[in-house]
């Protein structure tokens, strides 16, 4: 079966989708937002032409049902919200696929029923919360949740409301005796690419830890005070990130080993004025939480010897400490033996990012493959995907539903 | 004759012109704000008590002339303005002293005539323009200058007229034929008091580069970036942080020389994203500007070798270059007499921050005299002075004037 064309036109209803915005000219879709009516309907028509009877679900899931021999069904998805500024692929690609999928399979007896689940919410950008979607079919989206409110002040249950549907009816949402879970996404980074290969397996998605240092110095007069007077809170700063920077090269198991300060708040902040005080935030990622924990305490213990010995303070809070999770080992040796299978190099990589297929992982057998990014974009208009890897991971997915 | 209590009354006045202020429980005066009438109230009365003629320029500069045998006045003078919470002293203080001087040598003869003037504006918060006051005096304030805004968007003229002056006016402000300038201030900085000295005469005001500097890197997602693909551009910012802080160790004339980066924005400043630019706010200072010149351009070059090395760009804009300001070597001498003959060491040392005797000293003769920060805390409620150190402050400005 030539598999271009499909992937064809795979690529064209995920660019045709991108054109459902809350702002012309770029793609920002968020959680339940009018223009995800436009994306629903659009997929509505594709999976009922498919043959799939298509419901949305109470957290604004569209869920497309394909019937098989059984009645255990096997899941695939990703998501349909964006960032703003997005791509036209995060997410998106994964629900089209299976839809795409399912098309192909159509002529063929399915032993078992497909369900492609195009999650209402990944990226947390609406509410700061994320994985509304995925945690709502997880059963793990409580009522306290609903409570969060965006810019506007609506709540989640308003948003879902005010997209007609009823936030009371969520718990029907949370599914049960599923054969498993397969989630097709871009990489979004560059490491597929410069291994020259177009798919990988993932096994795991990195632990991440999330947390806050503030150091305090003394703010002071740049012109008259000199240069052993000072408590610089900034250059102690400094020091500590060029260490956050380093510690991965440092780390005896650095493979996979990420860790970020992406944001820096000097006070008072002026040019004229010696930093009293600085806020940095840390993000430190690794698919062994072991690893994880030990290089926050190093750069935590590190923060205090920098401060300690510049007359400096630092606090140390963590915001976030997220286990890492694995996928389900079955699924993913099938996952891989179909990309032997299919010509293609074996190749297992973690995931420094989070996935729907995280949040479902504790509650069934659950499984992703990663689609190479071409010059690792993503988050940004450019993000694309290549049509043979696209083709590739189609026929890597037949002959993964095939053999299941 | 017994200073003390005459000191007493000096910082007892300061401390009284602190409660005029724009905001409760706070000094904050800038210039031309309605508590600026309460200053000059106060002043003009001690002013008039102590049988000075009392005038206000066209520039606000509260200004009290005391005859003498000659026609030729020496001026005594700084800042009525504030800093936003400031302290009490911070230009203040050299005001309250002038008059205090002529009010201790009322009984006396007076072979030249003093003229006491309170600048209206030193700070530069209200319109982002500085030494308003000084600079008309001088006649170096162009009709140009009176253009310029404040955050509700009135102008300088503006607010010349609704203090119920004429811009127009302005011109006449200008003195010529005076035998020179005086100005007490304090240190605003730890030196003095590190050196266990009241005073110190001086000699230069240093001069002042400020800087931005922009590095471009490559925004990117923490999780799914490799620590080896990323162009960090705040990692590279903090290795060039570092550099600023060790250049004045560096430096072989390092005495007196200083470097601050005061300000850090971060673009896009998440703290799950990589930083893609980074601006940084340079700020040098020296007595000598050969050798500020010659740090300036190696803290260039450092920026970018080290932006060559991660694969960023650099882009460097020169804010400001204002060469130093050496006050008169005969005056500096006088008043370094004064300091020995009243019992005090000799002290001379260059000051840090811009002053208005460094916008008279191009057009007469010009002198300074610093009084001990306790602390070195300045620009700050908690900013005070010792009452001995006014009270050998104004035994010196007394010897000063009678020898002069």
């Amino acid at each position: 079966m030539d598999l271009l064309p499909v992937a064809q036109k795979v690529i064209e209803c995920c660019r045709s989708l991108a054109l459902c915005s809350e702002e012309p000219g770029a793609t920002t879709r968020r959680f339940l937002t009018p223009p995800m009516h436009d994306v629903h309907a659009q997929l509505r028509a594709w999976m009922e032409r498919a043959g799939m009877r298509v419901t949305i679900d109470a957290a604004g899931n569209l869920r497309g049902f394909y019937t098989g021999e059984s009645t255990t069904p096997l899941l695939i998805g990703s998501h349909l919200d964006t960032v703003p500024h997005a791509g036209a692929f995060d997410g998106v690609l994964g629900v089209v696929m299976g839809i795409a999928l399912v098309e192909c399979l159509k002529k063929r007896p399915l032993r078992f029923p497909i369900e492609v689940v195009g999650f209402s919410e990944e990226e947390g950008v609406r509410f700061g919360v994320p994985f509304i979607g995925s945690r709502a079919l997880a059963g793990s989206l409580g009522p306290e949740a609903l409570e969060a409110r965006d810019a506007e002040g609506t709540s989640i249950a308003g948003a879902i409301r005010a997209f007609g549907l009823h936030a009371s009816e969520i718990p029907a949402a949370r599914v049960s005796g599923v054969l498993g879970y397969l989630e097709f996404h871009i990489e979004q980074g560059p490491v597929l690419e410069s291994l020259g290969l177009p798919l990988a397996v993932v096994e795991k998605v990195a632990g991440q830890s999330r947390l806050d240092f503030v150091f305090e110095g003394q703010a002071n007069h740049a012109g008259t005070t000199p240069m052993p007077f000072r408590r610089d809170a900034l250059a102690g700063a400094a020091e500590w990130v060029i260490s956050v920077e380093s510690s991965a090269a440092e780390s005896a198991t650095s493979a996979g080993f990420v860790a970020t300060v992406g944001q820096l708040d000097v006070a008072p902040g002026a040019s004229n004025v010696i930093p009293g005080s600085v806020r940095a935030t840390l993000d430190v990622r690794h698919a062994d939480d072991t690893v994880r924990h030990h290089a926050v305490a190093q750069l935590t213990d590190r923060a205090k010897a920098i401060a300690a010995r510049r007359g400096l303070r630092v606090f140390v809070h963590t915001q976030l400490d997220h286990a890492a999770v694995a996928m389900d080992w079955q699924l993913t040796e099938k996952l891989e033996h179909s990309l032997a299978a299919t010509g293609l190099r074996r190749h297992r990589m973690p995931s420094g990012a989070g996935h729907d297929a995280m949040i479902l992982a504790p509650l069934m057998p659950a499984a992703m493959l990663f689609l190479r990014s071409p010059g690792g974009i993503s988050h940004h208009p450019n993000e694309t995907v290549l049509l043979e890897d696209v083709a590739a991971a189609l026929a890597v997915g037949l002959h993964f539903l095939e053999g299941f």
